[in-house]
């Protein structure tokens, strides 16, 4: 089977018009639509689907759901009956149940959050255009440069079950993880194509979104988008710049207006891409602060309290 | 059928010493092995694989074979008889051939090269090492800090003949191309994978390679890679830094000792990895000074006339 | 006496309305005022004068004067003395010659450009303020982020008698320079305060202009620089991102609508800022080529023939 | 009269071996000369000067003296009246007391650091020569790729009356404050050139060294250090990267092995160097902490409340 790369995410925000803002205006996400239920749908620059994120107005901040492409139609029944095996219920979402998406298949993840997969999604091209395009969005527009969303990072009481059920049943990668002295382990990064992770999971309460994340082209960016969210005046920063021992990249992290926290980062390496075989980057609990902020070497604690 | 990236590139160079040399202290590579007919294995910092360059001395610069790596070891029976069925001969190579290379299956391209398929190579981890690693290569190391093996382009009489065979046996994708007013196909880049093209095929004398090219972190290594090369002296550079319109990279191109030309870039978009679903982007042919230098808009002759 | 620093170009440009469009849009420079001559008058960010660039329509475009400013009021007198004793004929100029200018005096050099020294220009404080500022100009305004206007290159007959006009009377500092295998001077770059060069002299027809130079805050900014004008589509790119020998500046060469060369660059080192003292850099001429475009080692003929 | 720029600064260290280890192969500073009291002598690459650092071991870290260069010989008689006239001893230092350095003249500022004045300082070069030398030092050279000595913050008990000598007697210009809402001065910077500021002095003990800081090339050599520093494993970092909100740099602040704490930076703005004519950008106290540490608008305490 092959689950192929994130397709979106669609996340709660307590005031829409303040999280459309901050995701246009700050991340630099073009908003590509709106639903009849009023959700807003937005995608970066680089990437052709229609949306990568699906913003809902609702009492409390947090994740709706994360949906992952596959690569041919009928990996969709395969992976049906692969999570079924693992006794997992699954249901069918019809095709439109969001704007440009086609039908789709949703479960719940070990850890508490709903993930879906589909094969769908309506092209809208890139940004630049898909006949004789401008390599770069215009540096007019408002916003950090982000290119693509690039993966999330889960809240589980028992991160290894969501890293075993990822690998296991839908054949995701492990690409680094971070053990325990009695060998447990108590994060893992895990992907499904060539990025260092799609999707993470580390030690929090069920249901829960640590962060997701946004790449950016260059190390400089980074620091332009520090730059971008200071003068917004309305982004809370909370971290960075700094450098992530797991995976290398140059990062920074805030939060959305509803408290969703976002990262920005730029240059993780690419990981194989080719099932079963990539050996994972191994963390010693002892060596993680090291590995979380390289720089720093200390995680602060609010860093892994805080969720949504 | 899952071909899922570029494996390796098996290069000839004219004097072994001298472009072992170059790919070491001008690029960068780490040396990673040497067989019994005097062959030099490389590697860049960012994989694990045992090798992405193989350099074979002889007594004309130019491409030996490229690898590309399948997902699971029946890819490799699955992808033989597919290749057959286009009516084109297909030779096994025992494991081993290729130092820390598993069996692979050859056959050659409408254009000429010899392409192999392989499962599996050895794996020597990341350049920084698998346990608690430092996040970037030590800055004293010699070269430029390229992070992996990106693509190549090939030449070929008949570029479409070649971009056909991609798309329809091994199930490529085509992410951009340029076309003639009759809507001839004059160049292409295809991709296996997540990334913009793996393998690229524009107009040229069939069987010889136009560039190999490595990955950079950042805009700024670009412009870094080329300090180096002039520190070096011994590096010919050919063009840049520019950046191209096709995949918006920024970009220099330069050539080994034997005169085989290298290309280091930042910043290529991830092109979908879904097979059959990404509409490629296209460039007139009239637009296309544009698409391949952004910057000039015009392309230098001697650019697409020098092959090895 | 202390000539201090550049304090502005005053140019001449065909058409008013697109120069000013250029210069704001695309070096991205502010407009400060516009007198009753119809002269349009800008500065860039980091300068608390009224203007570093005033603008005056013509059937030509080329340099109007060239004005630097000096420590002390007293300094005026003393450099109209040392100018005529030296034989040149000084003019005053009376304040309000242009906007927001102090009483100037004027002179022509050896090589034919107006030069005038003044010591008052209006303060209109940086572009960020004055009051508890924010350390960057918003991301959002139009143009490269230009920090300041650095210095010209004007083109002479005979380079050397200009160059020593500027160290012998006026107290400048030679930098680098360019010699002949006779020994005799080809090009000369002056400093009068603490950067690299303020004003530089190369061969070329008496009273020509070869290029102004404003200065980026970063190697990416340079890069920056190239995408925003390829952006607007108007600009006329010349040459690079390159890099100098001279200076050591990653730069880039272009073309306001009128034909006058632009230059931005980051990179230049700090010259000593202590009269007589600097022992200077000296290229021969057979190296020069390399000196002037070090990633290319090369000089394109047009490069020094096109003047205005 | 005329103090021209930053001449160099004589630090105190506990162990000169790990020291000049990290001025070196840290900071990137190159070795110039040893005295015969032990002494080591260090410069920068874009610096023509013997040296800009000197190191004493003693049983303290902390700073022996700064000292400025005049840019006549006749400054030091004018500069040694004015100091007596403010009431304030002045002592003669005979030529050869450091290395390479001419004759100078000694007196102590108010807030109990020693300040000299010279006019020569032997001419060594720059890092890459004076004859045809290529823009860059090698980038196999260890160490950060600092350019130059940039300047000093003093402590002291009346930072006001300090910054009031710098200006009133030694000509130095103001170029930003922070002022308590009574008025007084908090904390002044003051440049003698045209760099944005030499000498800077805040609240602390008499007689103490806050930090020396040293420019780079980009702000991505800013990022590119704190990976130096971390691959040294030697080096203490204490806060960055960020950006400052006076000067506007981005910098990154961390000690050398005796507990003197550095800065590197890019990308202060040019004040104008022009005596008595600059109007101060001007901080409110409780807008400051921006003003420091414009990312995070919080200034950690112990950032002031340590100095050697």
């Amino acid at each position: 089977m092959a689950v192929s790369r994130i397709g979106y995410i669609s996340l709660y925000v307590t005031n829409l018009d303040a999280a459309r803002r901050h995701y246009v205006e700050v991340v630099g996400l073009r908003e590509t639509g709106r639903d009849a239920h009023g959700r807003v749908y937005l995608q970066a620059a680089d990437n052709q689907d229609h949306h990568c994120l699906i913003l809902t107005e609702a009492l409390h901040a947090g994740i709706d759901h994360v949906a992952f492409k596959v690569g041919e139609v009928e990996d969709l029944a395969e992976a049906q009956a692969a999570v079924r095996a693992r006794g997992i219920a699954v249901r069918g979402v019809p095709a439109g149940d969001a704007l440009g998406a086609g039908a789709a298949i949703a479960f719940t993840l070990p850890s508490g959050q709903e993930m879906r997969l589909l094969h769908h999604l309506d092209k809208i091209g890139y940004a630049t255009g898909m006949r004789n395009p401008n390599p770069v969005p215009p540096h007019g527009k408002p916003g950090a440069r982000v290119t693509h969303l690039d993966h999330l990072l889960l809240a589980g009481e028992r991160p290894a079950d969501t890293a075993q059920f990822l690998i296991e049943v839908l054949d995701f990668n492990l690409s680094e993880q971070v053990v325990a002295p009695d060998g447990s382990v108590i994060a893992a990064f895990t992907t499904c194509g060539h990025t260092m992770h799609d999707l993470a999971i580390a030690p929090g309460p069920n249901g829960h979104l640590h962060h997701i994340a946004f790449g950016l082209e260059s190390r400089s960016d980074v620091i332009g988008a520090v730059d971008i969210m200071k003068e917004a005046g309305t982004t809370l920063m909370e971290y960075g710049p700094t450098r992530h021992g797991v995976s290398g990249v140059t990062t920074i992290y805030f939060f959305d207006p509803a408290g969703n926290r976002n990262e920005v980062y730029n240059g993780a390496y690419q990981a194989g891409g080719v099932p079963g075989l990539i050996p994972p980057i191994v963390w010693q609990a002892q060596e993680f602060p090291r590995g979380a902020f390289y720089y720093e070497s200390v995680v602060p604690e609010s860093f892994f309290a805080e969720v949504t």
